[in-house]
């Protein structure tokens, strides 16, 4: 099974930025962790600040991967063109958020993408990636 | 560790109504399923129409509980009531929907819950509720 | 033939309350009216003030009565929940209201259940139940 | 009693047009009907595409007629003059709709003429005018 | 000098219709009395309920009249047409109103004509016409 | 002199639930306080979590009673209903609330019911309760 | 007969300010005119740029005057305290604009003025004036 | 091939008014040169500014022609019996403007008619309906 | 203990303006009898219909006062500035209305002020102000 | 003459994806024919799924080629820089779309780059490219 | 070169109100270490509670300064006629502001006055107002 | 003392693209002038089209310059992704435009990024950008 994740604009920098909302470890240190626990997937991962960037790679995987868990920052109140790329392909797309967006500024609670995504999980703190792949194996059992 | 799992108006139905949507199974013969794979957890479950008998309920269970599993149903989207009620208490509240709200109706986009619940979890049928569990044990660990 | 006709809020007040809008008799007169023009037909009767109690009435008729014919009152403006019940049933719902409820306050021109609702009659006094009593007999022709 | 029915814009492709929505019988043939099951009643019937023959005709008759059957398609949601002749005459005016308005789309869903009309009966098809006519009756009595 | 006074929707009826708003005389018996008052113009006039009409006329007029004074009745507040129709013409064309219209529903607060008219007059009951008259009698001084 | 006092959803937690907000104090405690310094009135009190019995109680009482204080916690600002049933009796209502709900949020903002209440206090802590039966002394004097 | 004129803010820079708009004569020529064309009148004239100012002479006149013209300039827009002034004395008031407000920025187009004064006169240059004061003139006649 | 050109409201002005924005071609001459470039095309021209009318017409030749090419106007923008009246005939129909209707005023932004057209083309002056023709021909090799 | 009630623009009317809705007693009558009722209070009373000096007078006793009772009036509705001086300053002040806000028109029910005022009390007639003392008092004990 | 297409995101997926909204033909198939129909024009080609790209495309034709043709896909409905790009160049830009733009979703509606464009048209399929070039050889005529 | 600071609402409170929003000096200490800095231009300043007399201010002196610098508190988001008094003058008045006005509530977003001022600065503390004199001596270099 | 100044979308077209709005100097000249007028800092320049290059640039010098000056185009208005990178870095940012957006478009009037800068400098045409400077030497003073 082939799962990617993806993470959009200040992914990178997590683990050094606004540690209250986003906790303390770096995605790296978390996905190496994620990797142990799930050893007979076969993980991929990309980051990206560009909005085409992670357009490019939706189309790129979305005819061969199982999965693509997708955490877009800040595009996901505001592009229309990621939304369209998800529903371009046939790999389904889980919505993932470390923080609870509801319960944080009003335009951070419309989310362009969901409608296109099978699922959202949103508030677990990086157990949200976790909790997204348990979501594809129960799929696909 | 002692889990409640809260279900709103018409999902009593379930099995029952719009098939295509909401799937064809009961939520007692889930509920079965879900008590034998976390064998370890202590269940109950309580479902009702009325939206001040769900306050009622979280208000019994929110000081001793470790964790409720909301499914709000239609009151998701209009009952401020509900919504205090879980701020009220100190039991973590995890908001869950079968279907994807986000790809139904424009007003079923607006949750007035998530704000005060820890996470919220949609669009995976049954598994919806599964993987709040399992987000609960994450939390616990 | 089986009809039920269901009222909602403050209707149990009929007679009693703000008599310009709503007239002078109470309900348990004109329904004996009624069960005595249609006297082919087998009625019942629920009111409630209880959003939850009315939902559950529509799921216990649902499946089995001919018609429901629901004045659901002040609910009609705020229930997603009574809305989705009525989706919810296989037996058809026809909305009545008393008063014609555009004439009337903005917020009581929104209908949160007309369009799960196979048709709406309103403005015409009590008489308005007597038309969608018509209005099952023409449909069931 | 003399009743008129007047139909707006495009109802003179009834039969024709979208039957999925308007059904199969055209106005004619219906009318026909009408007149045989309330024989006792003086009909006219008079239908334009055009706003302002509507409005004169709603002049000729308002003063003179027992009533007016009102279907004006699409200038329901955009005449201000059409609910400003209504209000001008002494006639009741009853508004009637073939399909549901509110479960189609949204600017449907807003009549300006309703505040003005006695009452409002939408989505029984072609016994949408017979209801009407059967509301007149009652109100005569 | 040649001034038109165009009146639109429901205003033949004046003297009939509402008269708490409209009051009580006709527009013929005014429109004499005018004719009386200022007999060195040379006056039209014409009324249509059909919007349509009314931009014929204005057509017809609005390249060799010095003067046009309109009171489009409902179609102030949603002609989009009519509007262009002003501002396709070379004569000056001033609003009036019988009633003051800010003083009733909220949607008789919008002129869309406005805005291409040289001034407004509204409120004076009949005596609207005469101001018009008298503007344009101060406009070509 | 007869007066109640009606509590709606979650203010059966005074004195458990955010503290910060709404005081130490329970109701009970306080109740005590305001039947030993008013001890020439006749107090009753209710509370409930259900919409409906809210109304059912203003039903009971408010053909007989002198005066009802209510406050109506979360469906303040969702329930046409419990408006309706103040509008549909002839006791007098006076609308408390404890905090001050206009420097809170957006949504706590507006007041369904006030436009059917005499009068509004709110922001005073449990103070406000006690001002409202000073009111309806003043009133009755 | 005593006519008082009120002008509002910025209307002392008349001739002075933005000529293309307001023209190039100073209202203290336009009056002298004014004065001299209405001889049998009694004017006064007023003019301030503090909101209270003008609210207090309104209160001044309003019980003694047969007509007030106000022209409050910006606050027509914004002055709710204003208005009730108008709508709290005896004295009819009749609103004027130099310009046609209607075909100016978009927030022009509100004046929360109009309801409360029985007529409006905009768009005609200095003219206003003398057509508010021939209006007062017909309604006392 | 048989396409009908259907001009609404003020559009018989084409060539007199506002030069600036439409040009100084009447329709009439553009008319002639578009038969003498498509010869083997059957056209056929219809103009009026009465909305009833623009439907009458659509109904008359949508059945039996293969194209109609409609300039709205105003009705574009405020016309939902027009769109109607599109959506239930056969013929396929274009929507064209002269002028980019999106570089003008707000309200000129939406189309009510473009959702039940085949496709729209505007901007391109007289050039517009050569495109749509140009069109037509396409759809039909 | 030394109080200041602060009237805004117009309330220097009562008992002249809108004696439906404000009563026929002056603010002066009621001002000696709050003075003989609460004796062992300082009071002083200040009125201005002009924005600023409301703010001066805020400003030049906010630091020395124990309370001051603000009806801003109009002011309410549209002052930011009023608000802000509210928010400087240190001593608690209490909203208080004559009228019940609520149930007036729909601008009448936003107050700028209410969230930096200790609490609101509207729609008890003069009585408002007693109520605003006696909630001072209860504030001290 | 020298014209570039440029495709915005996910235009690359041509013919794969939705093929039911957007034909099975890919866009170099069609670019093909495009050329070879119009062989006296020399093309470029240019499709990114990056917004910052496209403008850097824009600016380095827009000094220098004759056309551009601009189906700008997601960013239609959000890029205000994407709008400025081709207000910052000189070369005339036409708005191309495959599918109705208006038909679909409502936030498909809104164009942001319309009103720089010269022209738009859609909804012909892949056409809708040919009618653009079309409109440049008659705009160049 | 003559330059104004005009201050407007409760900023004669600077040093003593809100000290976390606004710092700890007076305005009066900082306007002397102002005019030891820049000991080559004339300075005078002005402060004021009342809209009007700001006003006033800017009309006395917006024909003979060569700058105005602009801090009108709360009334930057209120006032039109202050807007309508910067159009009216000759002098360039440049709008500053203490904090960073965007960062804070939702209603100070929006500034009135900013569309005719030349320029706007806020959010440097005290030193707003030096950075718009250095702006004034940058313009007139 | 380190400073980047970080120019986003069809900044590269100064001097070139829509002189009347921006002006004639590129701002590579004015970038020479600024070095030279603050030659004791040490600054960077950087610009591109693309919004994650500018996320990225934000990224790798925010943590270690002591200022950045962003003039984000088109993207202040429209990019969450850039207000959180900016939120998510150390060092200071100043927003800086050319133009004074308060004065153009409304959707210019809203900056998505002004929450997140220490402050706002528009309308000085290049001199914004030296304001910016001059605010960064104060602020370090």
């Amino acid at each position: 099974m082939n799962i990617c994740i993806i993470n959009g604009p200040n992914l990178n920098l997590l683990g050094l930025r606004e540690k209250n909302i986003y906790g303390e470890i770096s995605f790296d240190t978390y996905f190496k962790e994620l990797k142990s626990v799930f050893s007979n997937i076969n993980f991929s991962f990309f980051q990206s600040n560009i909005e085409g960037e992670l357009i490019n790679k939706i189309h790129e995987l979305g005819f061969k991967y199982d999965g693509i868990i997708l955490n877009a920052g800040g595009y996901t109140h505001t592009s229309v063109s990621l939304s369209d790329a998800i529903a371009s392909v046939k790999t389904p797309v889980i919505e993932v958020h470390i923080s609870n967006i509801y319960s944080r500024e009003e335009f951070r609670k419309e989310s362009l993408l969901a409608k296109n995504c099978i699922g959202s999980i949103s508030g677990f703190g990086l157990s949200s990636y976790k909790l997204a792949i348990q979501a594809f194996l129960d799929l696909n059992k």
